[in-house]
């Protein structure tokens, strides 16, 4: 049996490219007369569709393109995803369904049993679990049909603690009562840089565990702020990993069930890339299908001078070409000469077009325009913010002159603790290193810089500082990044307790202190952009906090 | 049997304020010599805590706080809600439990089963649904204990069609079975103005179905963006309302069972009062709750002589005292001199301190600044949106340099249709009438001017315009009001698909530009403020679209 999978970029909601895309699959499918195709999970519609399931002629209009592709499967099976309507009168509406289409219509539909709704997925918020199973029967093979999570049965994800897990059912332990030839699961598992080891141990797994091999397709592509890296595999029936195809693209591979049998596991694997490598891809393709899926294709970054500017904007032109995106620096009377040096260096490595407009006379008007109700009041972060807003407003005039998207160049741990301004430096359509803590922003210059001195050293190796006052550094108002990052990752990623985080070695009132400035700042994070998430626990949709607890 | 209700405006996250409430709420009812006391869902740590029940230690607070509070329930039996954990290693890790505490300890727990997991909830994130039932036994009673949607199991919610229900059990069925003498429900069932007659049916319904009696505790007050209305009440065993306790505030009040069993209902209801009072109070108590919550005294509202900066300014003059809310009108050379007249003149009806900056200048230096860059390009919404934003700066100068919080005066019809600017006019911690549409707007003007004209009749007669060029109209660009919010209304709060609206009679070519800026303002309300939610769809947490996608 020959299976072919198509691990493809689906643009969420646009049903009709989609379709024509699954239809351009299948005939390349055929013409390599493989027997069955495998597509990722939710393939009609992409992932997340998130409130657009709400809408009814949504769900129809994915259900119509299912018959429509089912047509043409009459020589080769095909396994694509789809929201399917639930036919009971009670219970979610809709179902998360894998359909197997042959013969020219859908054959059979297998639903998803668990339905993650912790971090950033919400699934049970449309869909009813599934409780029958049955494997699929093909030219005298018996297929299990799982999605996604389906495979993922012992994991403790969410609030769960270490040693137990989330799930009450393993829908592979039903399945194998039928005895299932071969798995395959259909996914849309987005990346998180510490995940892709844990990803894959699931999968070899499950194969060992159950001794039958099994084919994963999962999607490629970014969808607002989930980056899912691809990486769809093959393991054999002893769990040893058969092939992986490609990392961060489109990709089509065709396989002899046979030879997955018989041959023993050759692949290397991403180990032998560097996390920096991955998050580097993963971000490009998150700039790259933001800009492509919502019709935009310039960005504007605000070139500082620092670091954090610096790797956005090589980000942005790795993802969108150097001509297409554009900087601008917005000096200060604050703004040491060699900020400008560097900014201008920097872009001149990368050969994107640089502007410069000087924000003094402006912050000077506000200042003045505002005596009469701020009196002889000292100058305090006002008159910071002020300067962030003028280039804020700046910055997004020549967005909305040119059609240019603004690029948000904050990092993960300022937008933690609050340092930033909001409607100043936070603006932006997307937050490119929002999911960065500073000390990871530093590893991925050092990545950017491995052949060649693309980031000027000085930005590197300068101390940081939002120079809104003079000879201002980061570490006058925060802990070094070093240790501040540490504690935020133990508070953010690992909701560990001030205590708890003490007895790690911090100290006590240090740790009290970040907690409490994160705390405090969940209001200028409702506001935020949203963030291309490449942790376990991002800013934004995955993590809701109440604005006006007290904790 | 002497039942004893406490409607209390609980502060989500600090469990020692709300536990000293319930403590001394416990004292109360032990003076009245009340047999049973009943608290809202989730007493202990308010609602919704959101991603605080990812913290171990929070919930532990919380469980330690039950446990310090069952040590006084020595003579009187109390029943508190609380997040309580799973004692099973797989599953959700936690219960949204109801305790019921007696003797001084943890008498018994029943955990909630019908978890709300659409719109603002997420239920399912969290809490695993109880499976066992049991009647809790007390003073001969037998009572059936609930919590908030244990009772709605018949009911369409989420995106269930007309006809069929979300929920597949009820528990109340397995409840009756041990024959219980009445029914308790705790709640945190927020305000929707169209969803209090709803409300009423279901708990009459109930009452009237089984055959005994109901008391619900509501909780009161506002979190964030969810308004709890309360309106506790007592059904009768015939499904008769006996009694209803106040409305948007605190309320305490102590029942014998048998004069609910043997006296005609008597009460006058909600209805009797206006559905635009009940929205007024609900805006009012929203305010006030998140300043006093979040440690704020004193707001900030931009006047533009317009209708929903006078009612925000009305509002925000309610709920903080007049002396506490400071009006800024910013005029340009667009600007009209009885938008000015009207301004100052709704300051002066309502009290509060007015002043006014001329935004002209900087208005011009930012165009001289950009003029380099724009060259001859011809005006567009560019320098509209840079007078916004000029707004927006100097609006929240003013905030950080007195402390005060701004407000957001966008309403829900131009938060629709991204008739707005991101860091401009959209700017602000609370947006107070983002749930309103504009039509409903002016209704809410009618409600506050009732006895006296507080908002100058020009104000509300005026045809709306931004005032970002000269003789702009809303007009110009949107269709009317009366239009435009029925549409939006079938669009966003009924799902509808084009086709449908049109088959109701309106033209094809505005519904399709109508759900066209919808969909392509998704970016912006992804940054805006948390809304004042007083409608079943508010824009925010509760409806969630992905920003790139093509629909």
């Amino acid at each position: 049996m020959k299976i072919a999978l198509a691990q493809i970029n689906l643009h969420v909601g646009n049903i009709n490219e989609n379709t024509t895309k699954i239809v351009f699959c299948i005939k390349k499918a055929q013409q390599y007369n493989a027997d069955l195709l495998i597509l990722p999970e939710l393939t009609v519609c992409g992932y997340p569709p998130h409130d657009m399931l709400d809408y009814g002629d949504f769900v129809s209009r994915c259900q119509e393109a299912v018959e429509r592709i089912a047509r043409i499967c009459t020589d080769i099976a095909v396994i694509i995803g789809s929201p399917s309507l639930n036919p009971n009168d009670a219970g979610k509406r809709l179902f998360n369904s894998a359909y197997f289409l042959y013969g020219g219509k859908i054959e059979s539909v297998q639903h998803k049993t668990l339905l993650p709704d912790y971090d950033v997925f919400d699934e049970y918020r449309y869909f009813e679990p599934n409780t029958t199973f049955n494997v699929v029967e093909y030219k005298g093979k018996r297929i299990a049909l799982t999605i996604c999570e389906d495979l993922w049965n012992d994991h403790n994800f969410g609030n769960r603690q270490a040693g137990t897990k989330l799930y009450t059912t393993r829908p592979m332990d039903m399945l194998i009562e039928q005895n299932p030839d071969f798995i395959v699961n259909i996914s849309a598992s987005p990346f998180s840089f510490s995940g892709i080891g844990e990803k894959k141990d699931v999968f070899t797994n499950i194969s060992k565990k159950y001794g039958i091999p099994l084919f994963m397709v999962n999607q490629v592509g970014a969808n607002t702020d989930l980056i899912f890296e691809g990486g769809s595999l093959v393991v054999n029936q002893k769990g040893e990993l058969f092939d992986r195809v490609s990392w961060f693209e489109e990709d089509f591979q065709v396989y002899e069930l046979d030879e997955v049998l018989k041959t023993p596991a050759h692949v290397s694997d991403y180990t032998q890339t560097g996390i920096m490598e991955m998050v580097f891809r993963a971000l490009v393709l998150g700039i790259r299908d933001f800009f492509n899926k919502s019709g935009f294709s310039h960005a504007l970054v605000g070139l500082s001078g620092g670091l954090d500017s610096a790797v956005t904007a090589v980000l942005a032109a790795e993802a969108l070409g150097h001509e297409n995106v554009h900087a601008l620096f917005l000096p200060s009377r604050h703004t040491a000469p060699i900020s400008e040096e560097d900014a201008r260096k920097l872009a001149g490595n990368i050969n994107i077009p640089y502007s410069q407009i000087n924000i003094e006379p402006a912050a000077e008007l506000f200042g003045k325009s505002l005596k009469p109700l701020f009196e002889d009041l000292p100058e305090d972060t006002t008159e910071e913010n002020i300067q962030a807003r003028i280039r804020g407003t700046i910055l997004m005039a020549i967005s909305n002159k040119f059609g240019f998207l603004m690029l948000s160049t904050s990092n993960k741990s300022e937008t933690a603790v609050g340092y930033s301004t909001l409607y100043g430096d936070m603006n932006g359509a997307l937050s490119v290193l929002g999911d960065m803590y500073k000390t990871q922003i530093y590893e991925l210059a050092e990545y950017i810089n491995r052949n060649e001195k693309i980031i000027p050293e000085r930005i590197i190796n300068r101390p940081p500082s939002a120079e809104l006052k003079d000879n201002q550094k980061d570490t006058d108002t925060l802990p070094d990044y070093e240790i501040l990052d540490k504690i935020l990752f133990r508070y953010i990623e690992q909701h560990k307790h001030i205590n708890e985080i003490e007895e790690e070695g911090f100290d006590r009132d240090l740790v009290e202190r970040v907690v409490r400035m994160v705390n405090q700042s969940e209001y200028k994070r409702y506001q935020a952009p949203p963030v291309l998430r490449i942790s376990r626990k991002a800013f934004g949709f995955g993590r809701r906090m109440p604005l006006v607890a007290k904790f």
